[in-house]
């Protein structure tokens, strides 16, 4: 091993990371593979997942790691099996970094949901044996395939937080219809949540409402877009005063919420989509109300490759425009205890 | 009032009637209008809700009440505004008898949802005031607009329960993309899952597999045309062994049920959807489990107009045959405690 192949970035040892504990030292990048690419990072964002992640939260994290999955950078070094992507490109990286690229899922762009092996772009293992470390870092290294070259039109502080936070609501939208004729609501005002009225405003949905539990984000969400905004704790009737008056509900909370209510909220043949990951079960529901409104609930993950490019592209086009905190790299141990406390609006992008 | 203006029938006096104690007697039909027909009541299926009504399973019940609505026979009088229907004609009625017809719903085909005034065949009451009455009688008289001309290649047998067993599953297969390419599950097989197995197989899915608790209905099944059976109490692991194999779920069991094992059978982006009704709230549910595999789980009602005509071509066509018991009119009684004790193989169907 050279010099070349320590990397250095913020590693967290074990779960008090997440008080901000976070140490900035070396650690060793997968072997570099002729698939793969390798960046400096210039900006990466902070997504939710990051907490979960140095907590514990979703179950033991495989310590010592490095999180980010909102990356930004320009490629310094790409495999002679790479395509599409030249040294000094500008290249975005989102929260899962390989697939087999070769499953049924994989052709359909459901690599999300690839059946032999996906890689997430930290706290993973690459197939040929090296820990996958994510972007609160000087630089990334990790396969050619999920890398995504960034259009001009979009600045890299929204561009960064695109790739996870973005996507992540982007696809729900777009698979479930969004767009014009279509009323949809967005629970949940978050980085997520912004992202959501943003896109569905780009969508060219005729009616974008955000359903938050109190109105001290509302002057936020209107001049982002929204149509209409909803505080679900400053009236009890909040429900049913919305009836059946939204075809979509994206969720972004990821506390355990009052189901029945939101869907009261939906028109026949609506579609409550779960993005937000409750580490509880959902509260209890009856047939019924589904039933007889013809109602869908259902969850989704991240998007896939060509989402992801056609998620860019729109971006591009309608000159979409994040709402973030631009935070120095050395800042970051700050940073994470300020997005736990609920501090973010909507984003913070670390940036070295 | 005249005498052809009194009805003969089978009354239920109270809960009581679901052990068997309906009573042969007279009632008054809604008063006539226009918009009405009238006719001889030749084949009246046994559905689940007749049971639900009868036993005040859903709510009480407006007793005095006659169920049935699943209705086959010939027009014997017809208002002057009812259009299609001539005297003489072998219609149809099904579970819903009325709607408003110019509401935004009712004009897209969802006039079980009908915003304004939707009249259940029976149980219920007409917007001029007279009760609706079903079909467990001599004549049946109401609105002409859900009365539906049944091709001559289907026999009154298989017709009358298709009108609300048959278009309960038929609409949520159709409007869950069912036909080649996919691969359906039926949970449970009684008088709906019958019906689903002979629409999936019509409407040519790749794979159409029974999910029931013994293997009691094997045989059946297979004869019907189901592909493969799966017997949840004779396998603990039946749902890891056919894990992500299906790509649409109907369930018609009103029972509670494992509805994580069940998701288990769905690949990705798979639906469940629920068209028995159970009293209980579902069994908790993972929001991770929807995320995970971008699953739905919904629900299904019956099915508009169009549904109902779109079925009776796909069944003249498919030459589609339900598997029925007829059972005279006089016998209904028994008919009810039989079908109660789960006898019916698969749909009993009343005769005068």
């Amino acid at each position: 091993m050279t010099s070349q192949d320590k990397f250095e970035g913020w590693v967290a040892q074990d779960a008090s990371a997440i008080e901000g504990k976070m140490q900035w030292t070396t650690y060793e990048p997968k072997p570099f593979e002729e698939t793969d690419i390798e960046m400096e990072v210039s900006h990466c964002g902070i997504c939710g997942s990051d907490l979960h992640t140095l907590r514990s939260g979703w179950g033991p994290s495989d310590y010592p790691l490095v999180v980010g999955h909102e990356i930004i950078g320009r490629a310094t070094r790409v495999g002679k099996d790479v395509e599409d992507i030249k040294i000094g490109d500008r290249v975005g990286i989102g929260a899962q970094s390989g697939s087999c690229l070769h499953c049924k899922r994989c052709d359909n762009g459901l690599e999300p949901h690839c059946s032999n092996k996906s890689t997430n772009t930290y706290n993973d293992t690459w197939p040929n044996g090296g820990k996958s470390y994510g972007g609160y870092a000087k630089r990334w290294r990790g396969s050619g395939a999920f890398a995504f070259k960034i259009p001009d039109e979009i600045p890299s502080e929204t561009a960064a937080p695109l790739l996870c936070g973005g996507l992540t609501v982007y696809s729900p939208l777009v698979q479930n219809g969004a767009g014009p004729g279509k009323r949809v609501g967005i629970v949940g005002l978050g980085g997520l949540g912004h992202f959501a009225v943003l896109f569905a405003k780009a969508l060219k949905c005729d009616k974008v409402v955000v359903i938050s539990r109190s109105s001290s984000k509302k002057a936020d969400a209107l001049k982002m877009g929204a149509d209409d905004f909803i505080a679900t704790d400053e009236d009890p009737d909040w429900a049913t005063k919305n009836a059946d008056s939204l075809d979509l509900l994206i969720s972004t909370i990821s506390a355990s919420f009052a189901i029945e209510q939101y869907l009261t909220l939906l028109d026949v043949k609506g579609t409550l989509i779960q993005v937000g990951a409750p580490e509880d079960t959902l509260p209890p529901l009856h047939a019924f109300q589904l039933i007889f409104k013809r109602l869908k609930l259902g969850g989704s993950l991240i998007g896939g490759r060509q989402e992801a490019k056609d998620m860019l592209q729109l971006a591009a086009k309608s000159k979409l425009k994040a709402w973030t905190q631009v935070v120095p790299m050395k800042d970051a141990n700050k940073a994470i205890v300020d997005m736990e406390k609920g501090k973010a609006r909507y984003r913070y992008v670390l940036t070295n």
